[in-house]
């Protein structure tokens, strides 16, 4: 079946202009002026914004971590994503056992997303050590297995070293692969940690305090002398949530470093650490790694996605029960498991927060939660693009509308949003994904095992200016 | 009759993407898959760059000054720009007699284009001082007779004083119009030129001596105070020509202070000021204001234009023969009429200096040669686009051929090319003026009097970020 | 009569030390251990800072400005300036007719100023225009006359263009004198001002609101091009006020131009507009040009002061009394003279918000209003040092106590303090000019007349790095 | 015995002024105008600069590393050091066995130093792991043992991890002491080295290569986080050697951070990387850590040393002969012992290429050499002074004399200089310590034992504004 889209206000990262859409086969046939066919379905789309499918770089589906298990599998999640305006994600595995295969890592999730998801997907791979062995491997899976991109921590039991850090991205700007880091000081953040608990600070506002900001900040910037180091091999940051990270990416840029690509979540740009001290030990729904911010942190935030500084905004999705697996943290926060839902709130929370509210222009929304992410990651412009021959992606968006976020409207299958309660200006009235309508004014229309697996492509002469 | 254009790469200020255009009634009808019909001229665009038609925000056609005559009156100038991949001229009218009104001025320069002009066109009026009738009358223009832009001079005979500037922009806020400026410092240079003439240092090369940079630096830096003054007032500095000078808007940018906008022009990128030596006093045909700079200078702009700093490259064209106007120079050279001719040269040496040699990417060269300049002086999306409904102005330029720009295969009226014996690399195959094509390979294929003049809008509420 | 001063904390722009001071026929024969001889008259100084005499490089004695004569004239203003802790007085002096020369009005001076100073003074000239002879003469004032600095005014009646500034800062730079500016932006002052009073709005507030911080910036920045287009010529910038201003200085310097000295003022550090509403009409008393600025200005100096970006701290003493000059401006403030004293209260007020509150170190203190000014307008080492040889110019200030300031314990002939009711923490409890005890705790000592002119030295090869 | 210097030049780090010095029982009795009197011996030092003894902070005798001991022990290393004009050393000490208690350390060189050196010593203790215990006798050795300053290493075998780091600086900031490291990256530079070797490139300049100047800017960058996450604790980084790593501090200057004290050596000043391809092997004797870098560092390091950002000139002097040790270099950069010597050049280099080249001032010279040294490390003003009652450790230099650098003209062990043949202006005529002279036109006339060790005393508030 085919569509037009009449008369929206159609959005790239440069400009919106007035403009019918046609979208045929799965795939957009042209921008412009159609007439209005018979076996062609109509959207009237005046007044509203037409907008790519927006991507998610950074989901953690069904994750594996500390004994805990990620509530969102790859159904329920990417059901969520798809009512949240998301039509593809790109998945962050899990590790897996010590030594093991990236091919088998791979392998283990292609089992959990395979005939699940309803939207496209597709993998980040993650590196746990590095010798010979794996940068060789590294080559056949960005080369050939379509996992363009591989994440590196720098916290966490599978840390990089420095030297092992310049080794993976050297290899990666080889082959055109994108290394992207979780970048927080492993040693400082566990001696404090120790120290709070020892104190018995365990509240969830000392796991806040037990990273602070020039954790993150050292770490980045650690990580951009090691890129420098490599001749600017490119990197991306994900889930930066803090100024002084900002501010040491920025002096990297001011002595002519390229390549470097930050993303941060809309948790860092609109919740801030107040939240860890809520009653009833709600705050435990806060505990994520990175931590919430103060106020200052997400204005430079805002200001740095406005300006070019941070070039995508991707969720960390990465949910597990308040009534469950957070209450592990009741007397101890370090015992709780990290991460929070998000992947159904984004589009909606940045258009409220930063559109409407003039922080970002609509352009910029579109480039940082769809273009940049899917231009980065090796899948432009199938996706993040409404060009004759993408993929049928399309969202769109009324800004007259509005709307309360609640848990009793979502459909994540975890019990709790961080947003509860928020007032949103925009809603999203129609979600296709490949030129099917599978979101209509919140009612999923889609077909689990619908969405597929991506295999990205990694650059050719690296090139990317964002 | 219609056009379709086919499987071009078409560029945007963000992207480039594959895809048809079809042009029918002089409007762009969509972009897309479009089958072959009668009645449809086709052009086979595969392998081409296919990019909006090029908008000169900054020519001097019929222009009268100092005695002399502009040699490119607005048919000749207009052939000529179309012949260089420009379908937008918006011109900058002369002085008035002393005391005259804003609309005579205008007036005058109707007389001139109408009838002429092969390519649409536009005016920006010119403020010679400050009153209260001046300003009321400026309302007039911007809300009525589609003048949005005014210029002031910050030297030569009706310099605007500081008060008057302020005055000027405040002004020009309130109604949404734009203020455009050449910011150069009167007397230190009055100074210089006197103080040289006076040792009998005439030759060429004493015309840039007398303008160093750093009365280019001083006079952008006091503009921009005055326009911090009046609350972030828009300003547009025309031929932007120094590293000093982009260094003062790169600091009052970092102050905050929003609403900078900043053109440069081709010679200021790619010439310098060792042609003031050539001999058999040609240096008097690179006689302009202001003057050539050296390779620093270039590069450092170059560079500005790359990461966003200048938002234009117009180009100031205003041509004196050099063997009748130029040779009054000869024994003096503030006796020698400063202006050049660059019209016609403008894309071509962009492309292959900009794009060709990755100073800037494709992207870039067409949002500051069309989408930046249509955006700021009120005719974007009409120009500078490729939007349905947008003016069927497109020029199809293919990357892969190149030519020697030389003035035999010239049209402007002027003796010689600045750019004499310059390779370029790129080729424009087709120049397109409201859905006709208006030349193919190098041939003038348009009517006089087809151009129109354009009534440009007034920004609603500014907030313009490019 | 010969003078030990034991024991002191003497103070040195780099360190504090323990130590004698032994004085010789009013000069300092040495610094270490002396036994106190007979025809020695002894003072303790234990625990109580040995500082050299406070130079104030920037005083207003009996100027005749706008029809109103300072109401201190060179006796009862360095009888003041003692009591406060200055020895050295460099007056600015007053314009005189049009046309004049640069002898006559310093003949003035020495007239003003014979016999009735009690301290040591010189003579800053001021420049009314530029020409051959100006110029000229300016070569034997500095040369020969003693008076190696001069004043610029880009303000008020005789304002110099800005080719008379460069013309005049050339020659400075030249023959190893110091200009001197007062930098604000005349245009848009006088706009503001007319537009105000025409508007009725004359209550002292408007005085500020007529001379914006921008204005001094614009000035500044002007000011700081002409000199580096003068090859980095030598400036001094007066009292300056604002953030903005300081800004721009920064911003010359982060360039790489050399050779800017600025001063502020006790009141542009410790002041704020809010006074201009204060009732009864006493706002008038703060009407100075510049005018007093907000906390953040303040804030902002003195940490410009503390880090080296500005070097002295002069007072622009120029009084008026409130119950009669002042009075003028009780309908229009455009109409009040402007200025205010300070001569007397200026050390103690820096050693107390400036020392005591830790804003900057003693030796910091002692730099800026001794060594600093004493080095920059050619009396050093005889004045602002205390080395062996240098005049025995000295002040004993006890940090342990405290006053507060106010008016009837005040010497100066004006009928007010801007500094009424401050308490204020460190006391001078001995003021020693050339050897002899001219204030102890506050009784003056000194006789008229004691005070002589000191002819001060050019630079010979400008290398002052402060 | 006494002494009286006349009529010298003397030189404090704000100014020079003439005066004679005083000396009598080894402190300066006075500065001033003195009679000569019996028992007081005279020198003429007009003409010729009076400065303060200068202090090495960074010197390496009898070290024990890898296998080899440096060549000089106290002995001939003070007996250098003294006729290089420096009178006081701070030896950084050797590491002990695993687990040793810090006093143990110490009391090692105790032994090594006493009754050997002939100019006063102090020690800097080594840390080589963080535990309780470390931190609780880090109490007593600086509040007791008078050694107030303790290095870290950020590279080998007994490199601190981060929150070792951040435990150290704490606790010296908690009790005034100073900690002091040698930042460069290890895991890093342990890759480039194994990669260099393993590749067969093991020729001197691959020592170079394998110590990017990123590896230290990194070191130095996290450093400077972890010391701004304990609250500015003050933190001293020895022998800074690149642009890079000035970088790195300026930033985080910038960012507001205080009590970051820096020091580099004369090598990093004046010799570059060029000498890494000598001839006949001689590229060993330039093998230390960090390695020599390219001029432009140099030229950076002397531009910070001057504008303040660089406090410190020490030498690093760690020597091994040519013919021995060096020598096992010969096939493998990597198992020659890395060190060179300095202690006898540093004060005459730096006067030559630094004065006299007009890169610092002569203030400066002194600041960097004498002054701020003893100020940082607890021992101004005995040492690092002229003032009444500081030591009588004093040199007279004349800068009108000039003299080559030679081997055979120095006093060290060790069998070569890294300057051999350079051609210095200037020559030390006399050096003075505790009033006796023990050098004097280059024979040196002290006595073995004569140098004492110096208990150096924590800084009270931390207050050092340098």
């Amino acid at each position: 079946m085919n569509l037009l889209i009449k008369n929206g206000n159609i959005v790239t990262p440069s400009e919106v202009y007035r403009g019918d859409i046609l979208v045929k086969n799965g795939k957009i046939q042209g921008i412009g002026y159609f007439r209005e066919e018979k076996d062609i379905e109509v959207i009237d789309a005046q007044g509203k914004y037409v907008i790519p499918g927006a991507v998610d770089a950074h989901t953690h589906m069904d994750l594996l971590v500390g004994g805990h298990r990620a509530v969102d599998d790859f159904y329920t999640g990417t059901v969520a994503a798809a009512c949240g305006g998301t039509t593809t994600i790109i998945d962050h595995i899990a590790f897996g056992p010590e030594g093991c295969t990236l091919q088998s890592e791979i392998d283990t999730y292609h089992q959990l997303a395979q005939g699940k998801a309803v939207i496209d997907y597709g993998f980040h791979g993650v590196i746990q050590h590095i010798n010979q062995e794996v940068l060789k491997e590294l080559e056949k899976m960005v080369l050939k297995e379509g996992i363009m991109s591989f994440k590196g921590y720098l916290t966490y039991d599978y840390k990089l070293e420095d030297d092992e850090i310049l080794q993976f991205i050297k290899k990666m700007k080889e082959i055109g692969g994108i290394p992207t880091f979780h970048a927080e000081n492993d040693r400082m953040i566990a001696y404090l940690r120790e120290k709070y608990v020892s104190e018995n600070k365990t509240e969830p506002i000392y796991h806040a305090k037990s990273r602070p900001s020039l954790c993150e900040a050292e770490a980045v910037s650690r990580l951009l002398y090691i890129a420098s180091l490599a001749g600017d091999a490119p990197v991306y940051i994900v889930h930066l949530s803090t100024k002084e990270g900002l501010e040491a990416i920025k002096f990297a840029k001011e002595k002519g470093q390229k390549n470097i690509f930050t993303e941060t979540c809309p948790q860092y740009l609109t919740l801030t650490e107040e939240l860890y001290y809520k009653e009833n030990h709600e705050g435990l729904k806060y505990i994520m790694s990175p931590p919430l911010r103060t106020q200052e942190h997400c204005e430079i935030l805002w200001k740095g996605l406005a300006d070019g500084e941070i070039q995508v905004v991707a969720t960390d999705h990465c949910p597990f029960h308040f009534s469950v697996e957070k209450q592990h943290g009741l007397k101890d926060f370090s015992k709780c498991p990290a991460g929070a839902p998000g992947v159904e709130e984004r589009v909606r929370v940045l258009f409220s927060e930063g559109v409407m509210k003039k922080r970002i222009s609509i352009e910029r929304f579109v480039e940082v939660l769809a273009s940049n992410p899917a231009k980065i990651f090796g899948i432009f412009p199938q996706k993040g693009a409404l060009f004759p021959g993408s993929d049928g992606d399309i969202v769109i968006l009324d800004p007259k509308k509005e709307e309360v976020l609640t848990k009793k409207n979502m459909k994540s299958a975890v019990d709790y949003t961080a947003y509860e309660g928020m007032k949103v200006k925009g809603k999203i009235d129609y979600v296709i994904s490949k030129g099917k309508i599978i979101v209509k004014e919140n009612s999923f229309l889609g077909q689990k095992g619908d969405g597929k697996f991506l295999k990205r492509n990694p650059h050719k002469s690296f090139a990317l200016e964002l």
